[in-house]
């Protein structure tokens, strides 16, 4: 169980260091940025061109160097003559990255931008324009509500928060009760993470609108009860988050909101460490769920299914699915942590299970693969 | 109209820059900090000690200078061996301020600190523990919800953010319908502005538990439609926000939410530039709002309600307020700048108007006096 915890957490550093473009191309560099999505309202930067570089501006007049931080590279910026530093990355990849500038050895965030909680802080994160980021447009149709609430945890001894999105609708038809997804984030992130940069709400939204998703409530709460660290996964036990989620989140929200309780419409989904979490406590808790997914999260071998007791009959969906990129350094180093998961979810598939596996094109370890994952996965949750 | 605007701009800015103390008596810290509610997750500064003194600490090796700049003082953080810089501010007034820090001349958010959005930015915030914190306190009762709803806005053009918190029992009793009161934030801010450093919810779940507030639902949203900026004060116009509240938001509202629709059961509050958008908008629509609440944000003459059709049948309440500090400078300054509220309020009172003024003790044009201006607000609107 540490190996594979450990192994989403060696993935994830991983790949933050693996896209180690040199900025050798300076000359080439496309003069057609535009203000991202993440500058803070009336800020001109970040911004971001249509080869996917991020340019970043700050006044620093006393400085000596300042650097851009992103994917583990770091880009010198240049200082014009009133003291303001200016710079842009290498190409990224489509979608969400954290990121941070250095300032004569000072990592802060960028001040322009937006925050979001990542890599165990509140720090910038940016956008490169997606092909498919239409999937998490704000667009004019019915919205749902993200909820915050705060629930008692007698186990942990305080009130707890979590985010609640309800569908649009929920409002209106007060005798109709819906299915419950709890999602989890990964390590080093928090509660926020699938409100914000995971656009929960917005992918929802218009899935619903486009008829291509049943309407369900989405619970997300903080996944890391055990306050797991780098160096501290000796003592990683799911227990007290277990207890947190099955027995004082789930009461409380069928309690608090009208949904349908029973197994069938009760589902688990993670990303990264919420996907090993996912499937530790679905599968001890088979009675509670019975649709799962894993984000970049490990997958179901036939091994678990046949040790699972009950596992043919109670579970409805398994769901896997990775980045591309993470699928190519999997395949590189011989899946030697955890196996091939594309094969291990065939093999379930072959006996029966319904079992799917998707690939997010071109993206790593990072939320563009797991915008796309919840994307696929909710139009095949609750469908059986 | 336009130089009643300026007011709270000016009036924020002089405070924001009137309380600088000398750091002359570093000799006299007291050495009893404890990390700050604002510290990340896992941080241990900003710290805050009992004579509300914060300290600071970040690691910049190649600095030459790095400086906390708190009230519109910078104090000069000490290098260490490791190239820490650590070091603390005079002591605060109770309560919430924001802060940055200055590296080399780049100001940047504490990378320590969770952030807020307020003075045109999101950065640092700390607070230094108030006498009456207790009002706000995370406490074991029942808690209501902070929705976050997207509404569509034709005369902007978008579908625009609010939030919504609806009181404890709101999910219970579904044929019970509630009183909404529309909560504005001030210049600079936006509508994260009362959920987030305002503490709204809590305020409103300790107040109903211990019964001493009626449950009401409270409607946050952006109140600077118009792009309001140091400045452009000569074209603000409170038609595009009033259109958005009024035509837009309100009605939405009414549909979505088990709202009592009828005039004495709608109010509207705000602080500071919000207060002053509270004044124009409830007196041109008396049909719609009832009770008004200005806090830091002027108040309403014997002019105001003579020159007001239907006041004296209409208004139940007018609450006026401010910081104890904000009043000693109008009082300094002769009240050039609007006149003496507290006057005004009891001169309306004489005349049969139900109207309250509260001071907020020793607090500056901030958020400890809009947390407790919130806090004797909610006891009286909707009681009469």
């Amino acid at each position: 169980m540490r190996k594979q915890l450990a192994y989403f957490i060696v993935i994830l550093l991983t790949f933050s260091g693996s896209l180690c473009f040199a900025q050798t191309d300076q000359e080439a560099v496309k003069e057609d940025f535009k203000t991202a999505p993440n500058a803070q309202p009336g800020k001109e930067y970040p911004q971001v061109n249509s080869e996917g570089r991020i340019r970043t501006q700050i006044s620093a007049p006393e400085a000596d160097t300042v650097q851009l931080d992103i994917s583990a590279v770091k880009y010198n910026l240049t200082k014009d003559e009133n003291g303001v530093w200016i710079g842009e990355s290498a190409p990224q990849d489509e979608g969400f990255h954290y990121y941070q500038l250095w300032v004569d050895g000072a990592a802060v965030p960028d001040p322009n931008s937006k925050y979001y909680y990542g890599a165990m802080r509140w720090g910038s994160g940016i956008d490169i324009p997606a092909h498919d980021e239409d999937i998490f447009a704000l667009k004019d149709v019915p919205h749902g509500q993200t909820r915050e609430i705060l629930f008692p945890s007698k186990s942990t001894d305080i009130d707890r928060r979590a985010f609640v999105y309800t569908p649009p609708g929920y409002e209106k038809d007060l005798d109709k009760s819906y299915p419950v997804l709890y999602l989890q984030h990964g390590w080093g992130e928090n509660e926020f993470g699938w409100p914000n940069q995971g656009k929960a709400n917005l992918i929802m939204d218009n899935l619903i609108a486009e008829g291509k998703a049943k309407p369900f409530i989405i619970v997300m709460t903080y996944g890391m009860t055990n306050e797991v660290k780098i160096g501290g996964l000796r003592n990683f036990d799911i227990k007290p988050f277990q207890s947190v989620l099955v027995d004082e989140l789930i009461p409380y929200i069928e309690k608090h909101f009208r949904t349908l309780t029973d197994q069938p419409n009760c589902a688990m989904a993670g990303l990264s460490m919420g996907g090993f979490e996912t499937k530790l406590i679905t599968l001890a808790n088979l009675d509670t769920f019975s649709h799962i997914g894993l984000f970049s999260g490990g997958s179901i071998s036939l091994d678990d299914v046949n040790n699972t007791p009950g596992f043919k009959d109670k579970v409805k969906l398994v769901f896997v699915s990775f980045g591309g990129r993470e699928i190519d350094r999997m395949r590189e180093n011989g899946y030697s942590w955890g196996g091939n998961p594309e094969e291990a979810t065939e093999a379930i598939a072959k006996e029966g299970i319904n079992a799917h596996f998707y690939v997010s094109p071109k993206t790593a370890h990072e939320w563009q693969s797991w915008r796309r994952s919840l994307y696929e996965f909710a139009q095949l949750v609750f469908q059986n």
